[in-house]
């Protein structure tokens, strides 16, 4: 990734970006470990299923997710604190339409024969989320972007499902996709630290227009075992539970800041303390029982430009991180 | 930024070189949220006046304010230690030139009803100040790239001030402007970390030409209040007096390091302990009675390549950075 | 360096995309300050010796001795534990290729009158090493990239071996050196630890094709004296044997891992505990009376992709690291 050209947009040409970077990638898939197929006409990237991917494709993945709108690098971090040695930092000016009109997983792909979740700036082709709608984020073009957590590659029924969802021809379809127990699939998701507080924050009626800039920190969780579609999902969502920090840039009365801070960090949830798996076990792995305002980072920064002053909340819990990750 | 072209330099063309990275700066406004404007034909580029500005942009402003000839980029830090969660990293192995030579604020940019700090590399092309006689820094050419601290837009009168003191027409004049108070303004500041350390040293007679390398970390303060002054000068100093942490490899006699340890951090000031606000207050607001040995990094470092030996001296003070950047 | 096109290999053809690497150094030598020399028709980069170097030019010969094949960036690390504020960190998606294909000083470059640890992908098209015969690694071209680790420049007489060795002219070969003194030299050997995690592997009949990724994050140590070999040997095994944390992603049966897991890291082996040059020193500097098995980083960490389970052994000895860097 060049770095500027990595943040280049203009918020209204998310995809048409992002199909860019798309296109550098189908020249690097050697070195990074990514196999290039066609599918029902659309081009897929495989970073994960018939390959094993790389740290690479993980950046990629998580860079298209984003829309390219955020520099994302792998940063050493103190495993007494984290459990592990590797975190993921995201840094981004365009956290809205990065974070929530691209990289936030609000699509379930679903047709007989498969499930993904779907995510990156296709979502705005399609448009049918409440929280586009809310933040009125859209886009358009010729072409569209996503990737999808998936173990086996999507089949041509779902290619011509996204491309009628989104109003383009199955040849304006370009999918990156892997397993979230892929080494791809891991930095892809853990790389959300950012996003997911802004969800909740949107959720907490928050006015998420007024976040400037942002970074976040999460360590990258070890892979779970291929096919334990839980542990994946377990880890990598104490990665930002117990183990996320995001720091916010905003402009916005403190009163504002005030009402939600207490809220924000996962700690504010009853579910909060155990790993994810364990929660969702309790819950007999039925998602809607899992309490929503668990899902956050540990702690979260809010600095604010109008008043100069700064909320820190919530913290980070290593003792779970380790009961997570090294179990 | 490509980090090659970054540090390409041939220590006789610094605006010139200054002046491309300039010109790649206006083709990426959108993502960096900055404006470019014309100001009696110079042209100006706002990244935290009529903006919020960025993340991005404050980089961008390092990086012209170090002539393109340093690295700069975010890292975590650890907020248990530096009090926030981000730091602004600098590595440079052309210090004398990136940080003397241009990035040293060293002219007073006064008119009748203006007034701000300037930096960058315009300053070897007016060539006044004492510290480039000394170590004989100049530049020639046809563009000029300065920085300006300020919350208001230059008028035209100081464009043509400018361009007076440096010899160029009212159109080689490039400026980027930001408010100290700014996201992109408070980046560019506590991106003087080894500026700071090579001013004083020069102040305290050591060859800083002996200087090869160095890389300067210090953590990113919270910007102050839109229009408080002494806030946004208070945070972004103790980020230096308090928090930062300066490595320098140097090639000189053992001797002309002894002589210097000691009184290189900001540890050696009388004025040293209590944050930047304080002092300043105490002095009534008057710069000069401030201890001038007082303005130096927390820590500093050096590694002699003639001897093998390590100097390190300071000590980073958590307790001052909690006071000024979190209340 | 491009972070895309460093990655770029097909492992086919390492040395001529490193050549690619070679010649944009080439354009960026007062950047890096390195001197270009033609020496029996091929080209030598001067990167310590007739040159103070810089860290720039460190890290272009650790890219260059990779094969372009890895990231490598200089990072902020906690002084409190690592004796030095800076870390070098390297970061791969093709270890085998890179580490040991390429990075391994197996070639002892010898000639009447002159002596170097030789590495770098020149070492394919040579091939004789039995790591390579063993790994099946070779590669084939025009032209031949190494590093030489050496205070003086090569005569002729080393050119015209090299040529020889390798099976180019000698206008098809291209060298870049430092001594281990200088700090580029120091940057390039310290960019060692994965290649070191991994030439103990295959020492311990680990299947290191197995290994997917890595990462590796070492303390940079200060250059020692110049012409003080047992002091830059010294400090620079200490940054692996006391300071280095190899994180693998691996695909292999957890039992492969639970033979070795134990062996990695140098605290296996009996000289394990003080600075090297007292153990060289105490083994009257007979390089072959040293435990081989010393030679590893001081802490490795498995993730098993096939398994989910991690596995991290061995630990980080400040206080050897201070003996050695700081006296």
């Amino acid at each position: 990734m060049d770095t500027d050209a990595a943040f280049d947009n203009d918020f209204g040409m998310l995809n048409e970006q992002t199909y860019q970077r798309f296109q550098t990638a189908l020249t690097t898939c050697a070195a990074d470990r990514t196999i290039v197929s066609s599918i029902g006409n659309a081009v897929v990237l495989d970073a994960g299923i018939q390959t094993s991917g790389s740290l690479r494709a993980g950046i990629l993945l998580a860079e298209l997710c984003l829309a390219d709108s955020a520099s994302i690098t792998l940063q050493p971090c103190d495993a007494n604190r984290y459990a592990v040695d590797q975190a993921v930092v995201v840094q981004t000016d365009a956290p809205v339409a990065a974070c929530l009109g691209a990289q936030y997983a609000g699509w379930p792909v679903k047709t007989d024969d498969f499930f993904a979740m779907g995510s990156g700036p296709m979502r705005l082709f399609r448009g049918k989320e409440p929280v586009l709608k809310e933040l009125s984020l859209s886009d358009s073009g010729d072409n569209v972007v996503g990737i999808l957590e998936t173990d086996k590659l999507p089949p041509e029924s779902v290619i011509q499902l996204i491309a009628d969802e989104c109003g383009v021809p199955n040849s304006g379809v370009h999918l990156a996709v892997a397993p979230s127990t892929s080494i791809a699939g891991s930095v892809q998701v853990v790389a959300r630290s950012i996003e997911t507080a802004l969800h909740k924050l949107h959720e907490l009626k928050f006015d998420v227009g007024a976040i400037v800039s942002a970074v976040g920190v999460a360590p990258l969780s070890p892979p779970a075992k291929p096919g334990d579609m839980v542990g994946g999902i377990g880890r990598t969502n104490d990665a930002m539970l117990y183990g996320a920090h995001v720091t916010l840039w905003v402009d916005v009365d403190d009163e504002q800041i005030e009402s939600v801070a207490d809220k924000v960090p996962s700690a504010s949830s009853d579910d909060h303390g155990r790993p994810f798996a364990k929660i969702f076990k309790s819950y007999d792995y039925d998602f809607y029982k899992v309490d929503p305002m668990l899902f956050s980072p540990a702690v979260v920064t809010f600095h604010n430009l109008r008043s100069g002053r700064t909320w820190s909340r919530g913290s980070i819990l290593t003792d779970v991180l380790r009961e997570s990750f090294l179990s």
